[in-house]
């Protein structure tokens, strides 16, 4: 695992002012380790501005400091005045700048950029960069950074970068869990995070709309390959009819993978763009981040994903079934 | 948190035999911190009988060294005989000598018995004790043995003891996931333990059959008094249908009880005997427990439970919301 680079350390003491920008929908590891950094700064007598194209979701309502994110792309650009231009900006999460959202190019105008990043087959961007797809997440980077830059973690900014890490981890059942990523769970708690607060937040936050959709997610499973490949579907219509949104589905895929013959769960999601997202959780040997990259996606060894347009959910669904089943034949 | 008592070292120390036990029925703390103790006891040369009343359960088949445990009490007979009655006897994780089972009184005869246990509530019995109900399992306390008798942890004593911690933890959700618990969960990382193995045995662990079942368990999700009180029912149709048995429909009250209004969810599930059982389980304020009672059964302020014969589905519905509108009313 690599140390934080000294330049990144240096532009950071050394700038006053920061614009903070994560990935478009972010999770919570996106915006956990947001809103943590921007904690840290602010604690150090800088300016921040937490930059997000949406408004947190409800999902994450209850991260501290959610209220603070700002989507005016005006009031980004009068913060960029106010600072006479002077303003670091950082990119925390996200492994491709497409990911940044409508507003990329303005953003990506921003300079110095620095780029924080955990995702395996992270596509270089920015100025100066931070990238590590050994860290379980960008949280427990952000963390380092803290130590690095010898700031006292505020309650909350332990509790945003403990959610950060919790999430990205499966509350530690992934195998990106490291002994370092455990160690720094511990300082955090000794900081004075309650996991179980954490964890009702995360885990005991359904909404009826959610269950409702869940339910309607479980009944598109579909088996492959001796049941070793798992699909399910989320289109826009069983959004509309449950009346939940995108963010709804965060975590789905889990209940495929879960399944003891599975190696390979698929969750294939019409955007309301009109395009299809398509997540890869792997279970034992298959890489699905080398399936992903096949369709100009990206991600980790057993987490991946990737976008495409111009297709039905169904050419999809066979396109990603015949690269799953030559990639499980290649283990 | 307390540490190891001398004694409790001392007689380890000291003795060349042992016979481990834990309670009835044993979870995957009492499991793990019984082979991940014989382990270390091993290590250091000693011989070891690890004691169970019944077979561990399948869920459980995969811990290193499950199959040498032993359900004969002759054998452990000769066991203590071949060893001129000098056994040092250790209960691991049981916190009333009711609990040890049937053949509990030949296991107190044992001497010197120690008790090693984390409950609280814990109702003292043996020789020499260490009770410590700071400690998130069992298994946390096998870890500070360890470290007390400076055993060098076999990859397989490291992972029965990571999953005798992650067990009783939830995975490091429940409140008792401490600083220490989660720093010795590191170390047991660094010795080899992989979370990704430990979690795929315990919770990625579903049958096709479960997770049907949960679909169409789920679809019966009926909502009273402002989406506070949330109804889930299971029939044996359902059952038969998804090819499911009784031990599949584990955990699915957790679902309605996920949902950020309800305050009690209420599992109504058939029994093939032509009854019906109940479950209630209570976020904040309300007691369960009292109204269990009301139908004749028991349990904790947030998980009881009861049975009835002679009632439709319907009809227990009915009686359940009417006692959880009152106590509802009554907070």
């Amino acid at each position: 695992m690599t140390v934080v680079p000294e330049e990144i350390i240096r532009i950071i003491q050394g700038s006053d002012s920061f614009v903070l920008m994560t990935h478009l929908h972010p999770d919570g590891d996106a915006l956990g380790s947001l809103l943590g950094l921007a904690d840290m700064l602010e604690s150090l007598g800088k300016k921040v501005f937490r930059y997000l194209e949406e408004p947190v979701s409800h999902l994450y309502d209850f991260l501290p400091g959610c209220t603070l994110a700002d989507t005016d792309l005006g009031a980004l650009q009068d913060f960029v005045a106010a600072a006479n231009g002077k303003v670091a900006a950082i990119s925390l999460d996200c492994g491709d700048c497409d990911r940044l959202g409508r507003e990329k190019e303005d953003l990506l105008n921003l300079s110095p950029l620095l780029v924080i990043d955990h995702h395996r087959g992270h596509r270089e961007f920015g100025d100066f960069r931070w990238i590590d797809s050994a860290r379980s997440s960008t949280g427990e980077m952000i963390y380092e950074l803290a130590m690095e830059l010898g700031v006292e973690l505020s309650i909350s900014a332990a509790f945003n970068i403990y959610v950060a890490i919790s999430t990205d981890t499966g509350s530690f059942r992934y195998e990106n869990t490291s002994p370092r990523t455990l160690c720094i769970a511990a300082d955090l708690v000794a900081c004075g995070v309650r996991p179980e607060e954490v964890a009702g937040h995360i885990y005991d936050n359904f909404t009826l709309q959610r269950l409702r959709l869940m339910e309607q997610v479980l009944a598109t499973l579909e088996l492959f390959e001796s049941e070793q490949l798992a699909f399910i579907t989320v289109t826009n219509k069983m959004l509309e009819e449950c009346g939940a949104d995108a963010g709804d589905v965060e975590g789905f895929i889990n209940y495929p993978r879960a399944l003891r013959s599975v190696k390979v769960a698929v969750f294939i999601k019409e955007t309301q763009n009109g395009g299809i997202s398509v997540s890869l959780r792997a279970k034992g040997e298959c890489d699905v981040a080398d399936v992903a990259a096949t369709f100009g996606g990206g991600g980790h060894r057993s987490a991946a994903g990737f976008r495409v347009t111009g297709k039905t959910v169904k050419q999809v669904q066979l396109q990603v079934l015949d690269a799953l089943t030559k990639a499980l034949s290649e283990n």
